[in-house]
């Protein structure tokens, strides 16, 4: 197989890249300056040698623990609990939550064979029990598997005498009702607030 | 800057890769099976390192000359003149084109400082007037800039006494009539072809 099809089927296998798209980037690296390849191919060997699990809090860090957890002025009484490390940066963008983190590392998928020991679960009951949190935000996705991982979270968690809340669920900022499914309608009118 | 942003950066100066879908990627580099990522950092490491400009026709190419200009096969009197290398694959997979190919490196561009000087037009010129060649194919892109390219190299080459032919223009197969812009229907009318 000659270097061009090697490449272009290694970038075929990146999520949302196909062929045709692996093929003109295949032809991009070539065309760059050799010092752009370069520092690409670098750069996806250093984040697989330097980037890690945080051991509080499983989010992806250099140090660990990582800057979240080293926060002396964050929130450490309330853990927000989400399916994926990359979910933590959608919300520090938001700069709206000054809390911890918990990353499950996935959602409960039964037919995955995804189950609670697959997930970071343990570790997050046991941070709970350790007696410094008081209050849980599940910020799985709402998705029905994202639904279900939270459900069971609650039922586990519930016991431990923490508050256990769940992010709201309504129509998208800039979304316009027309185009919104029924089940977010519904939910968007179970979850009115007084304005 | 952690590895992470400096992966997503890297991604990101891919054409057609923006910021998020950048972090996607730089994720899933993250959570893929490692020996994925360092087959794809070592695929574009050897990428730069293995493939060269065939000597003969300017095509990518481990071995000089090229598959195709080694080929006896093909037909060494019709020279195909494309753009880039990539356009040399896009007429390749038709498997309509048995003759050989020569690759400008671009297309002439005055306002981007690009004249056939900065062209692979004078070997172009040479090739064709070592007298093996009858006839040359003018496949630059359809583009302003791939027509003006097509009528330079047509006035420099018709002297030499060879054919000089351009791909046909015309509505795409599988088109819509109502949805193709005018020039393309005017050539279209202009080209039609007993049937």
């Amino acid at each position: 197989m000659s270097a061009i099809d090697d490449l272009t089927g290694e970038l075929a296998r990146l999520p949302g890249i196909g062929h045709k798209t692996a093929l003109r980037l295949a032809f991009h690296l070539l065309k760059a300056p050799n010092d752009e390849a370069q520092r690409l191919a670098r750069a996806i060997v250093a984040v697989r040698e330097r980037v890690r699990p945080c051991s509080v809090c499983g989010n992806l860090t250099e140090a660990t623990p990582c800057a979240i957890c080293a926060n002396p002025r964050r929130d450490a009484a309330t853990v927000c609990v989400v399916e994926e490390a990359s979910d933590i940066m959608a919300i520090e963008r938001t700069g709206e939550y000054r809390g911890m983190y918990h990353v499950l590392g996935g959602r409960l998928s039964p037919l995955d064979g995804i189950g609670p020991a697959e997930l970071n679960v343990r570790q997050l009951i046991q941070r709970v029990g350790e007696g410094a949190v008081s209050e849980v935000v599940l910020a799985t996705n709402p998705s029905v598997e994202g639904e279900a991982t939270a459900q069971y979270l609650r039922t586990l968690i519930g016991p431990l005498g923490v508050r256990v809340t769940r992010i709201a669920r309504g129509l998208p900022v800039g979304g316009d009702l027309e185009y919104a499914d029924g089940v977010t309608i519904a939910e968007a009118l179970t979850n009115r607030r007084e304005m």
